[in-house]
């Protein structure tokens, strides 16, 4: 796997990813669009198959699509660390153009919502209670869940060996059970990549992309992925 | 593969696909249907399984069941100009059948639906804001994703061999996650199609078929699947 | 196969799969339960995994769990005369078992249900619109679509060939695509099994067991189901 | 299979399916989650793939993860009465992790929650009409639905060999057809052991733990799974 695989492969499946993930959220947030207050299960389900998508167009290069899944992988010995690097860089690109995607899928809709927090909501997550340690916390153990389940499938392999539905599962299934309190960033690139399209981008009457919450949902899944891989260690003889 | 095999799978695969498609419209849009108000979540898992019964009907010819996808599969050199003709009329053909079929299945409940829009609604997609260069913006970013998806699933190959359920999860996820603003059309045949039937049936109290609308979801779902099919080259490495 | 595994595979299935059926009209339909007015697509989803779930516990006869689907299997030369009644008696008798226990689970709930219909529309289906002409019609289309998608999966083998999964998705879409109408009975033992415990059950407060409308969804999924194995001989070159 | 990986394995599984689980509720039921009011379908989701979740970690003891799924092999000779007595161990103590980790990932939610009910709510579940008889029916009768449906799928075999998807689909509509009047345990780690973490844990304002009920949902469940072990047996040609 070349160096240029990795990256095409991760900026490709990232930006499908994102570009459905902040979709799902734009058809239930904003205004006059036919999905508008289609509710928790509707989002869940855009994003658990927003994963779907995008690891099937990003199987070259493992699906990854997630900072803290090679993370992960680099603490398994799995990649290198300029690997990791090209991994970041890819994830991150594709989540710039994902969330770009959508503001031009979701144009009108954008500029006829009076509600600035709609917008960012649109891109980004933010707390429904704003409390750094616990929301960190949440952000851990969700992203932990996803992480170890990963390795657990894969058995020390790449993610992708397991194919897309089961992430899909996962990710649903975290949506629903983790995500009231902080919306389950779990990945700092979905987080981080769209606040920075957010702040860019010439969106009429949009806020602030709120950096004051940006750091919790980077440093959580971070946390939360290492733990994953780093438990996998002890927990060999459950998850390989 | 004989041109009549295409054609004959084809328009039933096309048929079935169209029948359950408009069905569930019918189901929460309709007067006194069981399924009324359903909700977006329900239109989305019917279209999306919609999609996986057509396939099961219809794989002896690849089940493409959308000109968008056949477009693709010439562009990549699958199939003969000949051979794209006979896909696309049978999926007009089927098209037509199967919204047929649907009248007949709710007939009574198009007879007591006072509204008009919500008749044609049933057949034919239209835009939540009609703004037809954003609306056609948004129905290519849906169908490159469709066809983008099924390239990179297929291998190269038809869309078929990769079984109905990947498909049925990615329309799924383009219904809720880009559908808010034209109701993702994402085949002109899927709109085309009942629309000419919404012309041609003796439906009681039914009004314009908005043929001003019509082209975008025949054009942009064209541009989409072209698009998907001639990145695919350069993202070869990606999606090969 | 012998006739005693083929009586007793179709009545432990169809006795699992009408608890679960019916149990999902009881949760979002009855005073008190906790699923209560829990939505169309919650009921379709309970009927789909409800076929799941009967497939699953009967293999061993290939999983027909539905007189329409031994018929079409009759005719395609698949069963004998005499193996078709010994189906047909499992699956009845597996309805009023079925019904039966769901009954005892929802014991309470029934008692303090103070609406005869709620009670009804538990065991049987009725027509949202009563016309006799065209409730069959939609049985008859509904039917069809199930039996002909079964032939086409196993490619002329016997259902349960395919996994309990592809089935289960079939009954989905027929559920929100095809429900609106009739409520889907597509399957005589599953509404005239339930209506026949409803009639002998001493169920507190019950009124009529609408006994007018019982032939519909018996002789529409009959219909419907011959249909789709008499087409399936001109089209055998899509479906096998 | 060592006893230490039994222990360890159940461990892992039973901690994730009841985070999940549990979460799931507490994301529909605390005040400011944003799940709130979710639905029934989306609390049957999240347990169904909490279920999918906790079998992918624990693939290696086979993934009980419920003491009626270890009766029942037990019963069946599967397992040996040590073995099954490590199983249970390990289940009660990853219920009891599950339900910590729940508390601290919507540990604000809790604090700010003012009904003392909704938080029990999300350890334990409660009869909709409280019947001690019939409520142990209803368990007993679903518990019987999961256990032999997994004995089929199994043929005999452990649980885990068929995969985590069929059980969450199982799960999945046992929750949507027979929770309505107990809320469906159906498993007494998943009752038991979150009902001891919400007596132990310094939950800010948590009222009763409600214990008169506490022996529902154990005697159900292994009553259940213990008559689907052993009418397996003379429905052996069925189910094997």
């Amino acid at each position: 796997m070349t160096l240029g695989t990795i990256f095409l492969s991760e900026t490709v499946g990232t930006a499908v990813l994102i570009l459905l993930g902040t979709g799902v959220v734009a058809n239930v947030a904003l205004t006059k669009t036919k999905g508008f207050n289609g509710g928790t299960l509707m989002v869940t389900f855009g994003w658990a198959f927003a994963v779907f998508a995008g690891v099937t167009v990003s199987y070259s290069s493992g699906a990854h699509l997630n900072p803290a899944v090679s993370l992960a992988q680099l603490i398994l010995g799995n990649i290198t660390f300029v690997q990791f690097c090209i991994y970041v860089l890819g994830q991150f690109l594709g989540a710039i153009i994902g969330a770009t995607l959508c503001w031009l899928a979701y144009r009108d809709h954008f500029d006829q919502e009076p509600e600035p927090a709609a917008k960012l909501g649109v891109f980004s997550t933010g707390p429904a209670i704003r409390n750094y340690a616990w929301n960190l916390i949440t952000e851990i153990i969700g992203t932990f869940v996803l992480v170890f389940s990963i390795i657990a499938f894969t058995n020390g392999k790449t993610p992708a060996a397991l194919g897309a539905l089961p992430v899909a599962f996962i990710v649903l299934v975290i949506g629903v059970s983790l995500g009231g309190p902080t919306g389950y960033a779990i990945n700092p690139a979905r987080d981080l990549g769209p606040r920075i399209a957010h702040a860019f981008l010439p969106i009429k009457g949009k806020g602030s992309s709120d950096w004051s919450y940006a750091w919790v949902p980077v440093v959580g899944p971070l946390v939360g992925g290492a733990l994953a891989a780093l438990l996998s260690f002890p927990l060999l003889p459950v998850v390989h």
